[in-house]
């Protein structure tokens, strides 16, 4: 059962939630593994990884505003506001992976979550352990 | 080193933490492995999934009493309370599994997380890897 | 592809973030693993896992802070900060092994966040999977 690495680069313009899911299943349709576990792990420290709802932009723009208001920017003792969002978050999901797909929820989505203003590439590395059949 | 997925069917009646520690060492039980991993997941974007004490109920009363003072529902601008919630949890965790047993802390339990106030059926995946001795 | 399962002792001198990045690695180096997952399992209830930011110790001073103040200890209904506080971070998390190292980000650290003042001895289990080259 071997293990496969791949690493996405995601383009981001500014703070927010950008989907991921079609990138990371791609890599799982590539490899051709049906059955195992996708890890997806976000190299940065600024921005965060979240499976969310992906139906509803407004679920999205709830989450954004709610962590605006949580961790406000540019208050005389928060000057690490990315940080924080990034911690109360998540750096890594291990998803199963069942007949050749992710199975994930009828409505969840993978996103990286930008916490920075000015654009950015990141680095979201996707581990794959399986079998191919 | 085989994979295995099985899942679990949890019935809530509300907010709140729901212990399904049990439920997962089943499966290990059942599949007979002894060294290993477990990764739960939960297939919903308004519940979510902790590992939380388990002995003393009045630590999960105050999570609940937390949750429900830091993302309060009915306001003008969160009518996604439940999806902030689940943001600020977890949705994978993965177990170490060691002699057959998930290698929990004395105090550590697995919960389902239910952010939502209607009775729900809810999916959490349980994926074993590992080797049977 | 064998499991191999190692434990740390993190002794912690009240709260804050203790960086295990190289304890982490020190197994893996240990074991010969060129490519796989490690995985890091906090073993209790009121310490938790954060990967953070490990150049700026200013980032950490804030994060500290900014917990201090959302879950405020010694008010009349929080008497387990320490449990919420463990809530909001982390409990696991899996980073990929690639040609021998954890592929972290260039300012990513593994840590311990302690949320007791009194010193203590944590359990963290580390589990590898994947091959020797």
């Amino acid at each position: 059962m071997p293990v496969r690495h791949e690493q996405l680069e995601v383009r981001t313009k500014g703070k927010g939630l950008y989907e991921i899911t079609d990138d990371v299943q791609e890599n799982i349709d590539r490899h051709g593994v049906r059955n195992g576990t996708v890890t997806v792990f976000v190299q940065h420290t600024s921005c965060s990884l979240l499976i969310m709802e992906n139906a509803d932009p407004t679920a999205r723009r709830d989450l954004e505003e709610f962590f605006d208001q949580l961790v406000p920017e540019h208050t005389d003792y928060f000057t690490h506001g990315s940080h924080i969002r990034m911690a109360l978050t998540r750096t890594s999901e291990t998803i199963p992976i069942v007949d050749g797909n992710m199975q994930l929820g009828r409505w969840q989505g993978v996103f990286l979550f930008e916490h920075r203003r000015a654009p950015h590439r990141r680095k979201v590395s996707v581990t794959i352990i399986g079998e191919q059949l």
